[in-house]
């Protein structure tokens, strides 16, 4: 089969790999129909990640078709549309147990970490990929729910609504700032009424990508480049800061904003992945029962999600901006790293 | 009447000042019958507590007589013996509301914090105090309950029940390191199996609070200047870190030892009041699915902690290591500021 | 001033009374501006609530301008709007303390009910009213809230929202099914949503009050006429039943509709006022792993509801289907007693 | 192999029966060390359990060695010393997902029932059992815990903990007063504490047993004999009543007992198996703001269990009061069946 291969820090290739086989019982091959690029892909790429080694597939989302199962499978078969979680999980360690499945102890290439496909195993930027605990892993795909909608369940839904609407605690009449507008940040605004926001802010330095925002959940938007910006915000609440602040970028920066944002009682989530330490001004902060809140998605809302999806209750339709042909992947990883120029949200990579 | 006073950073005195009176309908004045000293009044002495002036009496912790009440004082009477809140609040704002009186909204010297005692207004080191709110800021003293006990939950005991074991999340089954134990830990400690922590570790520089600890509900300790500390705590576990680690003592190095033994979708609560930021490993713990608290003691769950008190059954009579008289103020802090060679945990200064 | 008396079961009037005066610091006196009725008037004038004896005021639903305050009241002045709270509660018992306000201990005409007005105490219905805890009972009007949608928030829309949609538990992706579309079923379906009820199921005999329900948040209807009233609704769910089932009737027959619709798993929320009890089948719900809950509103939520009224976030505008001046409040009596033809939902009796 | 086979009301034999066999590839066959009977059990004989038909072996609880493994069974190994979990669950269908593996949709004889071994297949009370989903539904049995006290967590002691203190929502401080004190009401009183009730309160007919409740956890026991019982128990309260009353009968008597005990805002939790409907006297209940929860237990908690009584942590010792081979598993059943003579609690039967 075609795969897209990582080998070495900036270097990839779409090239012919052996297909994949079922290595355990509770295994299944996918054939992979569409696919995407998550933002960890480029980290993967710059050499950010150590972990990821020469040879590897990439890609950790997809949507496909059951192609084989291990004889231990019992809930999907041949021919069956899935969705694939970009956490393989056992379902029975001390973690999956305890509602962190992020952190499997499953030894699929790696103990700790359940995200392991286009990390520790070969992923789904490839025409087929080998899924660990199929049954726990796959969700099957209902008739009505496109492709499009179908692939932001792998993870970037998920990560929005479990790290920053439920890790945020948003709870009903909150107001939630949105510190990043980017895919997971739509995310997160996507989905924060789902536990009754009232008002949802979108903070960011791109007034497109707040337009953006607005046409998917957010009240309000806020310029970061306003030298106000802090004061526009603040004005949306009682003068004491919102409940919720949402970090969706990943530098000190903009974590600083959050907990610059947030109301004595309220809660930091962060959301975004980041690549050096933050300072926390505790000196301040000691005295201000927040809580701060971070981690790997667990997709344990996938299904919900997914059945939200299926009655056409999530603004989904907006997320992706660009579609490739799989042969053209590598040209959907240009546009997708250039998304200043682009404005590409998410890519669709589709058979 | 007679009162500590403060005279600005470094100084401050027993002296003669004039009796407290009853300024809204919902005050109460109280014959102060047992005090005691926080490590906070040790900060306001060196000048860190910006907001404390010269002149104002300090001490927010106490046990007393009613003297006299307000005209909307409906539940205490002269001559009631009652336990002082450190937190006075007025029950109705929005953060009184939503369970956050520690940053109570109604004016009494200062908008948005409860601690106002010895703060902002004239606090228990005195011979008298008045007690704003008092309905909501006085508990009824049983009878059974000596002042020994009853002074420790003005502030320490909520303290180490609410932002460390409720804040911490601590749940059945759980290992609980507590970093520092000093009085505040100790509080932690007393009351973890309160929520049935199954190990809890003292860890400390000092072996002579690590034995304290243990008579105190401390089901291990491990001594911070053995090199291998570290691994002395993960060995307790099933080697991927402690359920909740929480922080009392309030420096960065214990603060960063806390983050090092927690395990992924475990606890991290801060008690420690800072004086400084921290710097947090973003990098390694965005990952990691665990929270970070911090915050003020409510007392919310003083009347409850009063019950088992009463009850003996919580460990509170290890607390108190020297006691003076109230002429001996003076005494007693230099007891209490020289914890390290006097061993001092709570000193007690009575009528 | 005039005020509708309650003369004992199936007499009432509307007469002349002195003036309601401030008795205790923390009283004020409200004009009322507009005052609705609530079913729970119904029962009283059929003589089915003991405790309303002769000579009583009814009524405890109002929006109003404070006239007079005690000298305790710190949060109200004379000329402030305010929605009065049907739960008058003094914030400081153990009841009250511990989130059930519904419950005061505090000694004002009874001692363990938090609902006094138009009961235990003067009500409503009136030119003027007294409230007790005025702090803590009355609610700021925001100017821009009109007086038809801020009446609900006296009673009957937190009643939906805590003791229906809060008590039942509801999460996203939920199915809820309402059984009974009157004014406070018609509340639990307008509310259903703040925490993310992905299917609200309104089911009554009533195919108007149907129709109506969709307007307000339903998202479908099934007529309990239907024989097979059953088989649609849980031909909406995955077979196994609701998520949750709400009780809004009063009945054993619709109690009983709801155990029979709950799945496993599920919750049950009575928000009926019963008269008599009802059969619960314990020998087939024993091993169902539901909950079953009940109570009387708190108005925790009327603050927070009060901020997404005045967003305009709540389907509000459709409770109130008649208007009457206060000198007609018999006519109002009679409209509201006679819904069935009438269609009222909610009567508005205003100065 | 030898088995207790059912042939039907008052039938059962201990007799040859042929070898379980591994049918999926995620069974494993287990020989049974230790068994126990469940008052289950005696329903079953007594015909009160249609789904279970004749030629089945009886049993749910267990200790055991695994003999044999399925391909794809990961987390055991031929030789394991293993707990056997009286549920047996997939682990990923919705109900399995949402914390309520008791009612598994997994086809393994039966679709909604995670309680299907000595009930839908063949169970425990036999030399060997094959057990479903085997990574999910065995523990692995540390070596310093004995088979008595390892045989409590098949079934009884999760029991207790699950459906009696946290369906109960027992917290800290809290009143608990468990009506009946056989062996289930035991394990209620045993584990209370784990949520930090204060005053766990043993209610039985049988004044022995109120004496053993006393040494497992209970602080006061009240025969209900007494014709004041009730009056003994609300004394131990503020007046208001208890804060969680658990009924672990299963009668109707029982069940008012705890309605007529619990204080408003408080919990009834219902953990006794009922064989016909209770009266609920909602013209009472409706608004004492009270849930009431029942159900089967989940053995989510029965590897934190399992830990607790590795540490010696919870008082287990006394539940074993007779000891028998497998080879008399009649006089066992004998003996538990004649418990009001006999005083067994749980009747140990071993290879």
């Amino acid at each position: 089969m075609k795969a897209l291969v990582y080998h070495g820090p900036g270097s990839k290739a779409w090239e012919d790999v052996p297909d994949p086989t079922i290595l355990q019982p509770t295994d299944a091959i996918v054939r992979v129909d569409t696919t995407t690029i998550c933002g960890t892909d480029l980290h993967i790429l710059k050499g950010d990640v150590a972990a990821v080694t020469d040879g590897r597939i990439l890609g950790h989302e997809g949507v496909g078709t059951v192609t084989e199962v291990g004889d231990a499978v019992r809930n999907f078969k041949v021919g069956d549309r899935v969705i694939i979680s970009c956490v393989s999980s056992c379902g029975v360690c001390s973690y999956c147990r305890s509602g962190n499945p992020s952190h499997c102890l499953a030894d699929e290439g790696a103990v700790g970490i359940g995200w392991i496909l286009g990390h520790l195993i070969d992923g789904t930027q490839a025409e087929l990929v080998r899924t660990p605990f199929a049954d726990n892993s796959l969700y099957a795909l209902p008739a009505g729910v496109p492709d499009d909608a179908a692939v932001l369940l792998s993870d970037i839904l998920p990560t929005g609504f479990e790290i920053g609407v439920q890790y945020g605690q948003v709870k009903p009449g909150d107001t939630v700032a949105v510190v990043g507008a980017g895919p997971v940040g739509l995310s997160v605004i996507a989905t924060a009424s789902l536990y009754g926001a009232a008002q949802i802010i979108a903070v960011d330095l791109d007034t497109n990508r707040i337009e953006k925002a607005k046409t998917m959940g957010a009240t309000h938007g806020v310029c970061s480049k306003d030298a106000d910006w802090k004061d526009q915000v603040i004005a949306l609440t009682d003068g004491y800061g919102v409940d919720v602040a949402v970090e969706a970028v990943g530098i000190p920066a903009t974590f600083r904003m959050c907990t610059d944002l947030v109301r004595p009682g309220g809660h930091v989530a962060n959301v975004g992945v980041h690549g050096g330490p933050v300072e926390l001004p505790l000196q301040d902060l000691w005295i201000a029962n927040i809580t701060i809140s971070m981690g790997l998605v667990n997709t344990n809302t996938l299904g919900m999600l997914l059945k939200l999806v299926a009655q056409n209750k999530l603004p989904v339709g907006a997320f992706v901006t660009h579609r490739f042909g799989m042969d053209n992947v590598l040209g959907a990883y240009d546009t997708f790293g250039d998304a200043a120029n682009s404005k590409a949200l998410k890519v669709l990579i589709s058979r």
